[in-house]
């Protein structure tokens, strides 16, 4: 449930350093790194591929086809930022251009997770603003409805607290609790750097099955070759 | 971000008598008195016609195709409980049949609300065992990875807290925070009390342009008729 | 495109003894005597079953969130129509619940059709009040921006003009175009005329195949029978 | 790949006496039977609940908005039979009516299924001639391309050979291959003699934790209760 | 309703220099500066980024699977038309490939806004032939059944004129009515040069809070902020 | 119905010099030159643009949610394979990623189909490993119960039984049965060079009703022109 018609102006971020060491690992990792929670739905999409990033979640909850709520959310950017917006119903009208879009790069923030739609997304991808949106409309929007800003939202199925650590990238988002960052950093950072020696490995023909020890499992369980 | 394999035992319930005050409303009616917000996807569907219940929310997290987590639940229901379940993954399999109702029936729970699939529904109207679900799928699952049980979940695009209150009915289920039971019944009732008068004037053909004075404003907004 | 802001007051209804003849035909008759045409999209399903009615369509365009406008057209119902509601951007709110239904049922309504999402359809039931709609959703909506009545709106991907013909049952949703309300009647009811000497044959066991002289055709295709 | 323009006339039809027995256990014991596979996609859903059927498969393959093959299906039918039909592209159209349902049940046709839509579904209700599809829709038909009968197809998601099982209720439909008809009646039948027992034991308020000794393996998988 | 079997061979046509002009403009501009009506549902996408064009509109209403009146409407083409496809029912097939692009882009067409699929996507890019689609399909389609060339038609859920101005580009499709073309020409053009102003300032670090003046409102709204 | 638990090692598979024919004229082509069947559903897209590729099937039968299986078919895979993956339910997960693609790529596979999700795809973009795909998630999978390796399977709808030819491109994939390559092939090329001259006639200006002789078949059928 939320709270409407409030803005909350003081908000915890996750730690600067942990965040921006996120954005390297990417959210396939940072989801793994977690136990596997954390992820937003898979219909959110980046508006153009490439963009990989990390920051700290300022929160906003919009009304149906009313953009009101992002102009308030535009003074609570702090550089570092990604403003992360959802709508108390479904709706895929085009609530971001490149004039706000304009105004949350000069307040420094780095990206907008929307569950709904956007536009301009020519002149964004010029303007190198990255956005991952449940979808691309034309459709305007009205300015006559309170929502809120950085109270708890619920987006494309995730809870974002404010100040929590958002990574995207071309394989979706994640969202990282604030007091788990430099965890989440750490063991993300583990993980990864496993990788590159499986990946040698798996290179010059080595098999899963064998790198991983999988065949005695896969007996047990009773699998069953046959010629 | 969801607390993975863990099961809270004492949670604080919403008032008793609030809560199942609240059944009688109804959904839609309860979701206007909370300001327009704390309603579930409108996907959630009944799967059969004319329940309409209330009661307090034992949370249950899933895994996909995994219903491990149930039985767990399944110990944590006290009479008046409605248990409301997500996972992690979108997943339209069946976890819920005859005889996990039977057991959360004779536990005391009202309802079942999944963001999932549920089965045996012919059985579950015999034993009038409600649930609010996003598909009816024959598909069994497996009793192998741990999820949680009252933990904070997002079902259905809705933040619910263990302990709140559900209302739920043809029309779709709602969630109250435990704090705002009292507060939104009596906003509840009072909505209602004025929706016979209502009624009984426009059964006699008042229209609602008169009786909501809504003839001035609309021709401030510029509406114009044209004969 | 749509002009907004107007309702039009004196729209042209279709012969009433036509409207009313093609209630008995069914949607899926009417939808063939037209040559195949006039078929809202089949996510068009009714809230209850059962129902199979005909009426003069009064329109309403509406915005998105925003039932307004379906006060203004309250006023334009005669006895004998159909309100047919489209709203500009895709909506699932619920737009119509009881109150609504009391007053256009007052002014003589059979239906709604509404390319959205309704509420209280237990009471819409128990009223004997039919709704064809897109969803069901206690989501309420707020009464701020104007759409129009009584203009051609787009409903469910079929224009509808003020005065058509709807006919709607358990299959489906058609529009008659007015000048053509007459004309449908006599080429429905003849097709109908014929089904039952046809459904007789067929449940006396004789074939399709054989009735519609088809083996020949289908051998012509190209058919061949493998024993 | 289908084979098309062709007509199987001598298919090979599961056991009759396991094809009856698998009615009465329904889709979800069947489906466990088999080892959770069999499954059509939950999207097929009864056009009136309450039936409960099973029979020897006779399939269709249609083309898009064309159901000349249904009356080829026709004559192809054997009593016990039930029909099940695809269509070589996604459509909703409305493939089959009372007329088709009329010659189907004449010929012995226990229900039919079909990855599309169908129409007069209130005749169908009172024929009691059960279907699973995927739409429902007034859209008629033509008859002008070849599909076949009788050849394997895919419907819904799963593979349907000739003279195999189909075993669908309120839960969904599965297909069980005509060599395992027997075979799976027995599992199906031993997993539902247990349940009786399990049933009455859980109505006493015996726990599933309790009666499927589930709290070891979930303190071995790192259950933690928190008071 | 749809007229079938018939070709306009006389349209009329927007007027030339106002239709060339919107281009520049594009679909959000032109959206809003019609008062927020005429555009396409958003799940009509360019099937490659970077297209933004305008034309006069060339109707067509085809039948599912049949692509027959494609070739009908290659001859109804003048230099500076983009033609607008619609379906009798909801159908993801392939209508249009490399080679009507090919007679299309001879003719002097400048794109094709389909509500339904296409294929050979490469080549188009290649041909630098913009196509604005529902779904991208290898399935082909048959020539067998007439639909119409300029008729009125809904196209993804707008009505469709035919001599009306389309403006499509990576944010959408909008639809402008002939005979509003230069006035919204000259709305849309009034709308963008505002915009330099603004996005300079906002660039500047200017809120649009202040530069719109929204702080009072939003106040009077009730915006509480919070410490 | 699926066999589970198995593997078997020794397919068949389709002529190589076919197999390899077939990429260069791509999946429409192919898809027409067997009749219009064949393909998988439009829902199958590519991760990145551009690729167009053919290979032998190696097919495998994954769980929701559980990947273990993409290891099993690894050493399944010999040069010039595409491996064909479905899921025994609906299911977006991400099951894929570079490491899998780095042994599958030095196994010698070309390509993965898979109806279901996968991830990293900028790095799989950068091996050039093209990937089609139901969804993009960066959902992980976990390694607990046996599917099969080189079972017949349904992947988005079609039936694709080892060894048969796999084709894909940016519009889609088709299968072609083992024993139909090579006339496929051969049907395909001929296509194929008819094209040429047809395209060049078609920039001429010369209209496909002249070049398809279609003027006199539309005006049987009852077309009429309207100055």
């Amino acid at each position: 449930m939320y709270e409407l018609g409030v803005v909350y102006r003081n908000i915890k971020r996750a730690d600067r350093e942990a965040t921006d060491g996120l954005a390297a690992l990417g959210s396939a990792t940072v989801h793994e790194a977690m136990g596997r929670v954390g992820l937003l739905k898979p219909y959110m999409r980046p508006i153009f591929p490439g963009s990989q990033v990390s920051g700290t979640a300022v929160t906003v909850l919009l009304q149906p086809g009313d953009n009101w709520m992002m102009h308030v959310a535009a003074e609570q950017i702090q550089p570092g930022d990604i403003v992360v917006a959802a709508v108390t119903a479904e709706c895929t009208d085009g609530y971001f251009g490149d004039l706000l879009a304009t105004s949350f790069q000069s307040r420094g923030a780095r990206a907008l997770i929307i569950d709904a739609g956007v536009r301009d997304v020519k002149t964004l991808k010029e303007m190198n603003f990255p956005v991952w949106s449940k979808a691309i409309s034309s459709k305007g929007t009205i300015k006559a409805t309170l929502g809120s800003v950085n109270i708890p939202i619920v987006c494309a199925g995730m809870l974002v607290t404010p100040g929590d650590v958002i990574v995207a990238d071309d394989d979706g988002v994640v969202c990282v609790p604030r007091a788990m960052a430099a965890k989440t950093l750490e063991a993300a950072a583990a993980r990864e750097a496993n990788e590159g020696a499986k990946r040698e490995k798996l290179a010059s023909g080595v098999l899963g099955l064998d790198m991983y020890k999988m065949r005695e499992p896969l007996a047990q369980a009773g699998l069953r070759y046959i010629d």
